[in-house]
């Protein structure tokens, strides 16, 4: 499953900067940045659950939004990018 | 059909800070904005091609990076979203 995540964290206190750190990170562990708030991910049901439990536990419930926007398995085709291109396809293979 | 629009823009320059608040203003006219630099939208295939082709000429193809998510009719239902709602239903009734 293909879930987009796109994130606001309200930064004005010390305590958003670090709120936004921590979200990015945990973003990272689950799918790729494309945009500095935007994260492209490509989970399982359980994944999906886990990532939001733990982004709900880091940010403030009332001044950070997170919306998560699934896009099923034909994801490539429901994506157009302009611009500079900022995506590496999540499910290809990486070799390191 | 619903199109989830993100975007970076490049703002280290003057130029790019007003191609930033260009992009934002162009997606006021097509949809409602949820987060900083993500736009719901609900188009006709027509206002989508309008869409694209004015922010492609706002935006710098090197710098900046724009990216259109279609999540087809039964958008709501692929939704989810954590911490402040920001969302007003686009398909709603605005009484003014």
């Amino acid at each position: 499953m293909f879930v987009l995540v796109t994130y606001d964290v309200n930064i004005t206190s010390p305590l958003g900067q670090n709120r936004l750190r921590q979200v990015a990170k945990t973003c990272l562990n689950y799918g790729k940045r494309v945009q500095n708030s935007v994260f492209e991910c490509v989970l399982t049901e359980a994944q999906f659950v886990l990532l939001k439990d733990k982004l709900s536990e880091i940010i403030s419930q009332s001044d950070d939004s997170i919306c998560f926007y699934k896009l099923g398995n034909n994801w490539k085709r429901h994506v157009e990018r302009i611009g500079k291109d900022t995506s590496v396809d999540v499910t290809d293979v990486l070799i390191l």
